[in-house]
């Protein structure tokens, strides 16, 4: 008998959701690994074997052992875009909004995302900590162990570097791994209206070389992220960004396709971006560009949903193309609210057409790839970090199916029990 | 100093929601009552007073004493649309629906809601018990404190009498109240296919007086619903059920307009039923006839949700009427598995356009009157049962706003903690 630090046995399900070799693509996408009745050996924080539960009892002495009777075991969820860490609320504004304010009147009423940047500004660092841990422990007890998180409320350089340095205070202070991602290209700031292009010059001459001092500073690797969007940053503004971004080092990211499709999508497989983010009105030129690349399709469901929209991510298609594709909250102020990666595979289910299946594999194993994590999490693969959920049900089908309640027992991190317990 | 059993104070925001006259119709609904900084005295199970902090405690001393510093205080919510008790679950069908298969092909299969009439028919009563005790923690955790429920998965008199006596248990065995409904006709059961009358004949003349029986032997008054929808049971035969049911003492209740506009919400008022719920395809003579009588309209917008459809109740128009409406889950394990009240104020707040604190009102007193308990809960009106939640946000606009995650802290019952803490 092998001693070990932790044994999961008698799960009715242990989902391994295998990727070690890339992301889950095209029609791949929803493959499980399923074994009934499995285990899963734990040592070292890493996952050591997984198997049926006869054989593991046989193989493995563990010093914690947990019986997960009549519970489904998965892999923790990865969520790769969320817009922690921000400061404050805006719910006085989703108020006017359903009380019939446009979100023009809303904007000239001071209202909108230059709200949260003026909150950002304001706050000290430990303010931003504070605010951002009450969402950090939700994120955790909904089963997000990993999460991507950016900037893009400062706007100002030093503003922006406030937000990494909140990032690595938030990822010391609690369980859930923070990936962090430079974006001050989310908007254009109030004291450059009108003047795009020169922000565009602050972003490349100063703020980038910035975020790149900081990486070397801290050895963390930085993504760079760009909001292309009909009236933020066109496509070349995009291009001009991310070309000088790659070139200092910085993972890249996309978000486009949200609003209207300007071809950002095409231009993150172009630049090899791990991800391309919300698309919603990619056109299908960009959707088989997809499928040739490895860029990440990221779905956002939460935000059309937010919104009270109905047009979602074409996940069909981009599946149909041979793309592959995660999912994510998008977690912000302004038009998602939302911690929780079973109310995104609940929304993916309905309104992107997933099955459950799809969906977790989304949630989890191409997530981490939509971090440049793949390797590392998102599937319960011997070597991977024991990142992983046993929920209340014994049938993984459950998430999805049922929404608006948290499925989530117990919450393993680094093969330690953060959330629940036997 | 008077002694009291308890006293929360210091909360942000105490959120009345008066109604102790009559629910809130039409323009009134949404109307709060909102103290800032206040406190709330409870007392042998009941509220005694809401009121300032500041005069609040110069006036009580309280056994517990709880500080809700930046944390809103509302009633709790009260779900009055649930078909609990279930057996079992049909994630499987999601999923068959999820790959394309349509519900002609799973209810060919033998799925659709008589699989769930199946397993409620062959499950002991414990077994109904057992499986359906999760679902109430889940929706007491999330701040339901008194929800309806529904027999009409028996389809034959002693397994919808087996659905009454599993209520009874349930109420027993944990804090969430039960009012119970008596739902014979939410199908016409295999034995009966082609001879819907045959199967009106069998309610009328045996399962109406049978449940009436139990009524009295229990000393608990039942409500009468109906699915009164094209193809289910037409509006001839809706009026003959629930005019025998009136004879026989019970309360009344219609499900109508889920599909099609037959008619029952127009019979609804006309029976002065306590509500008419589902209503998305409510003629506009319906909705006049909603704001001229006492009925109260139930929405469930969790329903549309889990279909995956766009079209929800027109809450605007009834409320335009002076109709009077509230919302519940609508929790079954076919169309809708959703314990939340939070998750149905956030459809609620994107889908039927009503602000939070219309939502909030809806989901607490205007729903405490679509069950028959207006008097006894719903607000936070001196007399009325202590049942309330203190939530994790100074906000309760935060509710609706954010959705997905669980907002709520601490549940009192009756005036005793039965969910979190300090």
């Amino acid at each position: 008998m092998e001693q070990i630090d932790l044994l999961i046995y008698g799960a009715s399900q242990v989902c391994v959701v295998p990727g070690v070799d890339g992301p889950q693509r095209g029609a791949q996408l929803g493959e499980l690994g399923l074994i009934v009745d499995g285990a899963v050996a734990v040592h070292d924080g890493r996952i050591l074997q997984t198997g049926y539960t006869d054989d593991m009892l046989r193989t493995y002495q563990a010093t914690t052992a947990i019986n997960a009777a009549e519970r489904a075991v998965i892999p923790g969820f990865v969520d790769p875009h969320t817009h922690l860490p921000w400061y404050g609320d805006r719910a006085h504004e989703f108020e006017q909004r359903l009380a019939g304010a446009t979100y023009m009147e809303i904007m000239a009423a001071g209202g909108g995302i230059m709200n949260t940047v003026r909150q950002v500004r304001q706050a000290t660092l430990d303010d931003l900590v504070q605010d951002n841990l009450p969402r950090l422990r939700r994120m955790l007890q909904h089963g997000t162990t990993s999460a991507e998180a950016k900037t893009g409320y400062g706007l100002e350089t030093a503003v922006e570097l406030k937000q990494l340095e909140a990032m690595m205070h938030l990822g010391a202070a609690q369980p859930v791994e923070i990936t962090p991602t430079f974006l001050p290209a989310h908007a254009v700031p109030p004291e450059y209206a009108g003047h795009t292009d020169a922000y565009v010059d602050l972003v490349v001459n100063e703020m980038l070389p910035a975020g790149a001092a900081w990486m070397a500073q801290q050895g963390v690797r930085l993504f760079c992220d760009v909001f292309c969007e009909a009236g933020v940053f066109d496509v070349s503004q995009t291009r001009r960004i991310l070309e000088t971004a790659a070139a200092l080092g910085y993972g890249l990211k996309v978000h486009a396709d949200e609003f209207e499709g300007l071809g950002g999508t095409k231009l993150a497989v172009e630049l090899g971006a791990v991800s391309a983010d919300h698309l919603v009105k990619t056109p299908d030129a960009d959707i088989a560009a997809l499928g040739q690349g490895n860029t990440i399709a990221v779905g956002l469901p939460g935000t059309p949903f937010g919104l009270g929209h109905h047009e979602y991510t074409p996940a069909r298609k981009i599946l149909a193309a041979g793309g592959a594709l995660a999912l994510a909250t998008d977690l912000n102020p302004g038009t998602c609210w939302c911690e929780s990666m079973q109310m995104v595979m609940a929304l993916a289910c309905r309104y992107l057409g997933l099955t459950q299946a799809q969906a977790l594999a989304a949630a989890t194993i191409n997530a981490a790839y939509a971090i440049g994590r793949g390797q590392e999490i998102g599937s319960l693969e011997p070597g991977k970090q024991a990142d992983l959920l046993i929920l209340e049900t014994a049938d993984y089908r459950q998430l999805g199916y049922q929404f608006g309640a948290n499925l989530v027992q117990t919450v393993i991190k680094k093969g330690r029990v953060v959330v629940g317990g036997q």
